[in-house]
């Protein structure tokens, strides 16, 4: 319950990659999913896209300089820049997050 | 740039579904990232977790209408609820999406 002191100066926090296949980029598990809705009653459902989502923890000086390090983790090991496209999302402070819980 | 109307009138909605391993299940992809970080010359990551994201539209009547659709697809297609958790993000209507294209 404390305050967002730690967002700013240093400490770990928790980050999501979303790892999506570019548009026009052919997605063989979307086309599954997309093929089994009819034997669940499923309508209305439609552009099915499956990526992968990758969350981790960095311990650095500053949020800027964790952010960094996952930037460069997910250009160079999460994601494929040919054929997939990333977003980084912040999802908190480690200490705020566990007090969350 | 219409305004929000379309998100509960009905409509087209863009759904992101974020499957994670459930906390204390093996996940034997998590560990091959943390097994690459040396490699990279990364260090402070730690706890990485992948999971799935699915991103989806719904078409329906509301957009509570949409979400049930997609609760329902989350938990009996898209995870394993015995070792897997989810969470339903709304990305946003399909109209207000292309118009900030």
């Amino acid at each position: 319950m404390s305050s967002g002191a730690a967002a700013t100066n240093g400490g770990a926090f928790r980050f999501a990659v979303n790892v999506t296949p570019k548009p026009g980029i052919l997605d063989p598990q979307g086309r599954a999913v997309e093929a089994s809705l009819g034997h669940l009653d499923v309508h209305g459902v439609t552009d099915v896209r499956v990526g992968r989502r990758v969350e981790l923890t960095v311990t650095a000086g500053s949020e800027a300089e964790a952010r960094a390090t996952v930037d460069r983790l997910a250009s160079e090991l999460l994601a494929n820049p040919l054929i997939e496209a990333y977003a980084v999302e912040l999802l908190g402070a480690v200490a705020q997050l566990e007090a969350a819980r």
